[in-house]
């Protein structure tokens, strides 16, 4: 079996691809009965559902507020935002298949004007802000067929989108927190390098000067205080604000862009947004934040499948151990340890399970082949934790753990299950 | 104070339907650009968010694999389930709004056929079998606009849906499992009775009578083994297979549906589905299972939210407590318990948050009112507790708890939060 390793290293040299990986992993699928929709299998799942429950559990941390908005809009809210007319190629229009009662939608590409809609349902007080909503939501951009490959360029995703409503002067405070996130996050993925790319006012823009000098302002000191690295490319905001990109380099040195921080003074415009003010009075205009740290989950699934090369880290991984008994008569306690590892009931204890519990997704093959064979397709199917279980592991009560890299290890049952906990707590 | 909790009890008196809950804990809301189709707002994204948690984690100990599959598809796809004939009047069609590249799709009105591709996507064998898919995809209904209504009917919506692919043989056993999860789920709810409906092979229908007796059989068996009282509908079942449905009574003893579980022969046959058997052949079909325990989650939470008057059990509560500091001098010390027991750190600690960590809906009132104001407020807000600090507790380390229910209790900040975990992981 040390034969198998180094073949697996070997392999390993060759640059693959997200796509190639993603097949290899069985990660997501696609059907020409939907060009460019990702179908995320089983294990792109566990994947995809990991990266929203850690974004949820930083948001919490950033005061973010979770919300679920619709899909679909009549269009007449889409001529108020300025899609239909802007963003028509990009747009799937929707309609009911009732002639009578037929109406013209238009299927989202963004959630910012459905949080407008939100922001506006109630008055809102000077005191109460900024509000900040998060959203998961998917969107579709119509991308034409010819451009769409894998997780990168598709017509169906998801962001972890967030729109901050806030005053001007609380600018400065939620572009710096925003950066502060961006780089907490970063952080955790490993992601080597990144950069930090201001745009300033365009020819076009709405607006005033004093404005957009104010705006600028508070983002160049933000992103200042921020000590991260960061360029001017001036000239290059959008017509309705100014914006920060951030460039992530993958360990190819090619750049992608992930995150964004945009601002807008356009959308609370034509939106009538307000706030009272503490002159008591509603002739007070939100600014607006457009802002996405993984930016599309899919590409960043993408980006970070690239960087690793499918070795995903135990907190992240969809595969995070298998059980192998070597013989007939070690598969029941094979089972009782990928039971106690994984923290899943089974059988007849399938009940209710505990509200807080750590779960991991450890699997058995107790197969009739040879052992060499199981290993080396475990090996191959990059699991971090290989535990193999014979008579001295059964006697003793542990397992064989082989990780997918370092020194084999043997572990008490209990003592892997803590093992697990203490990693992924550590996200590692 | 102890006038107000007697107000708060008189109140609770006059039964409240979950549009009135929904508006007063501001848990949705609902706009005319898209009707039917709900906002969850932050207090109601946050039980939404915990009712599919808490399912993620039965799924895992019923052997379910989440995917996210996408929502639209094209005509031909609903052509081949046969949707788009017989379901035309309640499916939203959807297409590019560039006239050149026009392609006709519908906007999915069920998960089925987007998990028969995925079935389809490999060959399978009998030894994979069952392969079990659940997805909480946003799902599309064209209801009449007249028929719309609060959480209940709505055109954009979402279930905890889940399919079966199994073999003949596996039928009884799956069905008995999707019970037991039933029961478990409808247990933790406290949800009081619930009746289960077989209904059996009607007039028209496809299949052979030697199938139906087959699984009628089976699932009569497993409706036997599952201990629950259950009744038959002779003839009612769909024409592509039998059903069982449970019904659930609220406090009012009306009767909901809620849970269904429906055996499908027409799906794996339009699909062209098979697996290959132990004769090493393809030519075996897979029976399809459509089960949902909860149904569509915003009914459910309906359900849920009239059954228990918006009185919502700490695991559940989208504002479990509010640390209220008597005076000024109190207010840091508000803020210190405010994060020690919601486990969310803030201000310059403002880190990265450990990935299993509990976190808590823990707010604060430090507003310059009366404390009688904030106390009566904060009962009216529904908080499950509420900590009052002043110089005793800051002296003690404690804080005054004052429970929605029961008698009040003084406990250190520690102890709180650890009372909290406790009570959450036992479902209360
Ligand atoms: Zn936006
Ligand atoms: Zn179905």
């Amino acid at each position: 079996s040390a034969r198998s390793t180094e073949d697996d290293d070997d392999v390993s040299e060759v640059f693959l691809d997200h796509r190639q990986i993603g097949a290899q992993q069985e990660l997501y699928m696609i059907n020409p009965l939907t060009p460019g929709s990702i179908f995320l299998l089983p294990h792109g799942t566990r994947i995809y559902n990991k990266l929203l429950e850690f974004m949820r559990a930083q948001l919490k941390v950033f005061r973010f507020e979770e919300v679920v908005s619709p899909i679909i809009y009549r269009k007449s809210l889409w001529e108020t935002s300025g899609h239909w007319e802007k963003y028509k190629e990009d747009m799937f229009e929707v309609g009911g298949r009732n002639e009578e009662t037929k109406e013209e939608y238009g299927l989202k590409p963004m959630n910012c004007p459905g949080h407008c809609l939100m922001y506006d349902a109630a008055e809102r007080s000077y005191r109460e802000l900024p509000i900040r909503y998060a959203d998961f939501s998917p969107l579709h951009r119509n991308e034409a067929s010819g451009a769409l490959t894998g997780l990168t360029r598709v017509r169906r995703f998801h962001q972890d989108d967030g729109h901050i409503f806030c005053r001007p002067d609380q600018v400065q405070e939620e572009i710096k927190a925003s950066i502060k996130l961006v780089d907490n996050v970063y952080k955790i993925f490993k992601i080597p390098s990144y950069r930090l790319l201001l745009s300033t006012r365009p020819e076009q823009y709405i607006g005033t000067i004093e404005e957009w000098d104010r705006a600028e302002s508070a983002l160049r000191e933000a992103l200042d205080e921020s000590g991260q690295q960061w360029l001017v490319k001036n000239g290059d905001g959008a017509f309705y604000g100014p914006k920060i990109d951030i460039l992530v380099k993958d360990s190819n040195g090619k750049e992608h862009q992930a995150a964004t921080i945009q601002l807008d003074f356009q959308l609370p415009h034509r939106f009538q947004l307000t706030y009272r003010g503490e002159d008591d009075t509603l002739a007070h205009r939100p600014v607006m934040i457009h802002r996405a740290v993984f930016g599309s989950v899919e590409r960043f699934m993408a980006v970070i499948i690239e960087q690793i090369q499918g070795k995903w880290p135990l907190w992240l991984s969809p595969r995070q151990a298998i059980i192998i008994p070597i013989a007939d008569r070690h598969v029941d306690y094979a089972r009782e340890a990928q039971e106690k590892i994984s923290g899943v009931p089974s059988g007849d204890r399938a009940d209710i399970l505990d509200f807080n519990i750590s779960t991991f997704y450890v699997d058995i093959d107790d197969r009739a082949s040879t052992l060499g064979h199981r290993l080396r397709e475990a090996i191959k199917k990059g699991y971090n934790y290989i535990g193999v279980v014979g008579d001295k592991e059964m006697t003793d009560g542990t397992v064989a753990l082989r990780p997918r890299t370092g020194s084999p290890l043997v572990k008490k049952i209990d003592d892997v299950r803590q093992f697990f906990i203490d990693s992924v707590a550590r996200y590692e």
